[in-house]
């Protein structure tokens, strides 16, 4: 490891020679070895941001090899096209086009198949069809003589140029056709005004279309068939790991406020590490769009169709996002320095951390159901749990008035910071509201969640309906729920009735 | 307008004959006028498909007149640059390469100067830097004869391509130099494999990269000079909007909750679309960093300086998104069925209004700062004035539980759904728990967004400072107050002291 002493030494000497003070540390050293000591430090100092970066490279390669394994893919192919230089017939064959190959795979070869193939087919398609109506635009402005010509082709690379350009704003173009319209413009300009006389141009636009589809192949084949990272696969990852976030998470914080007097420090850090897992869901729209967005355009892959109901898994993540919402707040107000006496805490800790576990196993479940991609049978019967839990939660509260004592106004007045009142020994006690608005605001948040989770419920299964999703084997929803007897239709009928009763 | 019926028409026929149903609504039709009514039907809903995309379009360019200027940017640049091909001595001059110029500005061109700057920028010298390394690893494969050449041009290609994809996925380098690092792969793989000679090299790497230059001079000057877009008032633009956005939300919110009863539907619908504009706020962080990335490469444009601290709109934009996040809880909240009585509501409904009022004005205060570049010596009265409020709130909140009186269990089990208990005429009344649960949750839920606009606060004070706001000159500040006598900073000192005893 390279001493950071020596780094700060040689940037103190520099201000000093920046300040023009006279005074040095080492009098009796001549300016040589001080110019020597200045430049020794400044090259310690840069190998030093070197070694930081490469570390921070190393760091990043190694808690996501995927990224290496692209990267290596991308100079494997890159060093194939190349070879078209080297080898002869195949150079004369496109006719010293092969630039465009090059030019294809660095442009084209993305991370994921479905970004890859999104650029390649927008590509290919783009290029083929600019260069038709660039032909056609040429012929016409041959036709039209010398001096009209240049005219007509400049109007039009105007009149194209501006409307390709707008249909990128375009949101349903923007999010399937962003790359081609690029292309299209390029094309487009590159030939209409390209000078070449028609005939040449047909051979141009067969060499020059031969080159991108050889890029374009090449670009597939590699990221497809070496380690392929499937946007789709990505987007179900971030989704099921949201889930799982999301569940340890509402765990975690409801955990975390009861346990927050006692507990050691290594559990306490891990809790608070779990319960912090939301943060990620909040700010994970942008890449789950993206990923959708690229999704669509893969073949079927793993466990996943062709047109595999992409959009569902942004709706569950919009939900997802909905309850991480109200954790962020249930984490601040429950942070907050008003806060309720331990006893009064204690008294509700039980059906809370309830309703906090019920709430997250259902979220569990879900998480399970996209895992497996398997119905759960099981899910309604969670969900009426979680909701009765919410509802003996209410009913709990709602015996809490009788430990009031009317206060009266003068007392109220004389001690408002009075806030610390102990259970006293005749068994009535007085209990300022202000101390209970923790509990009341945490029971909110609790039951705003759970109807959260109800919307996330939904959107798993209509997912579960739309992928076509299988039941899930009875003997595995026995093994869940031991004591449920009962039939699963019958049961969800039973629980959608309490839960219609409850509400 | 087309008629919309007859489209309808023609896709029930079609609908027909997919099912291949004999039955026909008009029997006495033949064959051969079957068949023209289809191709009416296909024709007319093509048609309407059409005017529809058309009509979004319209509106889009409509809504946002910049982003059709842009297009017309876009291709007069491109019709500009398309005039060397027929100037014939500047197409002479740079050698047939003008077909790189056209490229250029093709893909350099972007819709903000911020990032038409960053992609020219990255371009010419992601073109310098490649091409500078192709021409020595050339040099050395040459010199390695013709057996060691390739291998030598291949394997570096490899790990160059390698190392620079590698660099593209480091947070640091792909926020700035992304485009920089494809282009230097591009070009470094076009030389190093083009076969030329080292001196033709040279004379193709001087017109490649003058023609880059004059495609990028053309963006640069155009997208700058021609109805510029700064990507930095961009950020400004939305940041100062979800300000007020916020503000009104948090208006709205409140009001709408002791409003709805009351009021004209009109009206509520008005308040119901401003009480929702905190959804904005959540969904655009985005939007943001893509901007602040941008707006760093721009130079000195309008009321701000090269080097403005941007980044800091990002913490700004955060901590309004953690505000956003309370009140999309309390909007969930005080939604939800169970609903406090219209008496109980009444009670605290002028000093909720009063919290909520003084929070919003407080953003808005902010969103005058940053408007107008100065300091506000306003804001730390108005941060006062919100956490008195606050503090009177739950001065207010504790004085109500001296409005219960202790209710039997008993007579709890027996009438859990007694809700609408009015009050009674002895001046005593019975209120269970459960009726002032959404009233306590929304003075939590007012209370944290106290807090967070306190973070909000201090951001603003932050880009306040690094940006060197002026202070508002005098006269505004006392016409704003007219009744604080205080000189500021004593003011200052004051609501300091003011805030601290409170918390």
């Amino acid at each position: 490891m390279v001493n950071e002493k020596e780094a700060a030494g040689g940037l103190e000497w520099r201000i000093k020679v920046a300040d023009g003070s006279s005074k040095t540390l080492t009098p009796e050293a001549g300016v040589g070895s001080r110019v020597l000591q200045g430049l020794k430090g400044l090259i310690v100092g840069l190998v030093m941001k070197l070694w930081k970066f490469l570390k921070k490279s190393w760091d990043l390669g190694h808690k996501d090899p995927r990224k290496v394994i692209h990267c290596f893919k991308v100079g494997a192919a890159l060093t194939v096209v190349s070879l078209f230089y080297y080898m002869k017939p195949l150079y004369d064959g496109v006719g010293g086009n092969a630039m465009w190959a090059v030019m294809t795979v660095v442009v084209v070869f993305e991370n994921s198949v479905g970004s890859t193939l999104y650029k390649c087919l927008n590509r290919v398609f783009g290029t083929f069809l600019a260069g038709f109506l660039a032909i056609g635009v040429h012929w016409i402005a041959i036709q039209s003589g010398e001096k009209l010509g240049p005219f007509i082709v400049g109007f039009s690379v105007f009149v194209l140029a501006s409307a390709a350009t707008f249909s990128r704003f375009i949101p349903s173009i923007k999010a399937r056709f962003d790359y081609g319209a690029m292309i299209f413009i390029l094309t487009f300009s590159l030939v209409s005004v390209s000078g070449y006389r028609v005939d040449k141009l047909f051979d141009m636009a067969h060499q020059r279309l031969s080159t991108i589809i050889i890029g374009t192949c090449l670009c597939i084949l590699v990221s497809m068939l070496i380690y392929p990272i499937w946007a789709g696969q990505e987007l179900y990852t971030i989704i099921t790991r949201n889930m799982d976030k999301l569940a340890n998470s509402l765990d975690g914080c409801v955990a975390e406020y009861f346990n927050s007097s006692g507990g050691s420090t290594d559990s306490n850090k891990e809790s608070n590490k779990d319960s912090l897992g939301y943060k990620c869901v909040l700010s994970s729209k942008a890449s789950e769009e993206s990923m959708a967005n690229f999704a669509r355009w893969e073949p079927a892959h793993g466990r996943f169709n062709f047109g595999h109901p992409w959009k569902q898994y942004l709706k569950i993540g919009a939900s997802l996002r909905s309850c991480a919402y109200c954790i962020e707040a249930l984490n601040g107000c429950i942070n907050s320095e008003n806060q309720a006496p331990e006893y009064l805490k204690k008294r509700i800790s039980n059906i809370s951390l309830k309703v906090g576990s019920n709430s997250s196993s259902v979220v569990k479940e879900l998480a399970n159901v996209v895992k497996t991609m398997k119905k759960s049978s099981n899910i309604d019967f969670l969900v009426g749990e979680m909701n009765s839990a919410v509802q003996e939660f209410r009913n709990h509260l709602k015996s809490l008035p009788t430990l009031f004592i009317p206060q009266s106004l003068h007392e109220a007045d004389q001690n408002p910071e009075n806030k610390n009142t102990e259970p006293t020994s005749t068994g009535v006690e007085a209990v300022p509201l202000m101390d209970i608005v923790p509990l009341v605001t945490l029971a909110s948040l609790l039951t705003e969640i759970a109807s959260r989770i109800e919307g996330v419920v939904d959107a798993v299964e209509e997912l579960a309906d739309l992928a076509k999703f299988k039941p899930m084997p009875d003997d595995k929803t026995e093994a869940n729920q031991p004591t449920n007897k009962v039939v699963p239709d019958q049961h969800k009928e039973d629980e959608t009735m309490k839960t219609l009763q409850r509400v």
